[in-house]
């Protein structure tokens, strides 16, 4: 048992906020680091502080790095003119995982969603425009959640983005109401390939 | 996307190490560390570190905290003679949730195993038997999980022990191959409050 200026409870209330955590894995996760202190609970809080001190969103593209601008948006041979547009980082990380990609990103940072007053400049929409004007982009391809807002979202930039470039949406593969961070590799690929006009 | 060497992939890597925790909730967990990196980010860095350099097991019981001899040992309020057995911390800090036991604990760290060559030495039970000697300990509960390796430890204690003091066991409750940490606390009650002579 501990009490509340415990360190060791002070751990457990802060890993219990992160996602996927709960109270009780909370704990068994506070136990296991505390056997582990050599092997984990010490890298995993220098691990922390690095990040802490160096992690940043990149000011081009929006995907996290430790350099102003990432390196996707950095490398050259990725600028094929293929521009892929996501909700967030952990979907850009999905469709990097899937390996079929060889364009650049941008990520939304969400979805347009009226209920909880999120609107277009918001999100990385305002940041989208001008870069469809500044950078040789020949085709967005809108890889959204298949959810409503998702849907919405594209809708909306499909209409702002109008005929200045062509417009694709990942297709087949997708299930309804699913999200590309659940899906696995294979499924990215069949859906990046079958793309279809919007 | 992130290289080998980058602290935010090297964080998901450690992260995913983590019990309850897979690749996929390490990506989720990371970017959401890095979103909330002065509220969360940060302060579990600090409280990482301070647990590093402060926890430690009681040298009496077995318990962690940061003191040599913990807390619930140097109470003297729960010298009442009752000594609860358990396999592990977490089975000590689900019995002090259910608030109802007002004893000490003796956590041996473990269940004998042939199958993992765990033998009584690899244990706490050296010290259990050391505490017997000299505690004024008058009951011994084994609050051990209701599995196969948890049952065989109990009636190896039995036989140590002998009738040195009185023995009981929890029985109401417990499920068959149910484990402590997994119970809600009002099935801890019970289980306790129904203890069976062993
Ligand atoms: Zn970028
Ligand atoms: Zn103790």
């Amino acid at each position: 048992m501990t009490r509340r200026n415990d360190p060791i409870e002070a751990l457990i209330e802060l890993m219990a906020r992160l996602p996927g955590l709960g109270p009780r894995s909370a704990r068994r996760a506070v136990l296991y680091l505390i056997r582990k202190r050599a092997q984990l609970l010490q890298p995993l809080a220098d691990a922390m502080q690095e990040v802490a001190r160096s992690a940043r969103e990149c000011l081009n593209c929006g995907n996290v790095g430790t350099t102003e601008i990432c390196e996707i948006c950095e490398d050259t041979r990725r600028a094929n003119g293929l521009l892929c547009v996501v909700e967030d980082v952990a979907d850009l990380w999905a469709m990097e995982r899937s390996g079929v990609f060889k364009g650049r990103y941008h990520v939304l940072g969400g979805t347009l969603s009226a209920l909880e007053g999120v609107g277009p400049d918001d999100l990385r929409i305002p940041g989208l425009i001008h870069r469809l004007e500044t950078e040789e982009i020949t085709e967005v391809i809108l890889a959204l959640n298949a959810t409503i807002d998702g849907q919405t979202t594209a809708h909306y930039i499909a209409d702002q983005i109008g005929a200045r470039v062509a417009l694709s949406s990942l297709a087949q593969g997708v299930p309804i109401g699913g999200e590309l961070d659940y899906l696995d590799d294979g499924t990215i690929s069949a859906a990046l390939n079958a793309r279809k006009r919007f």
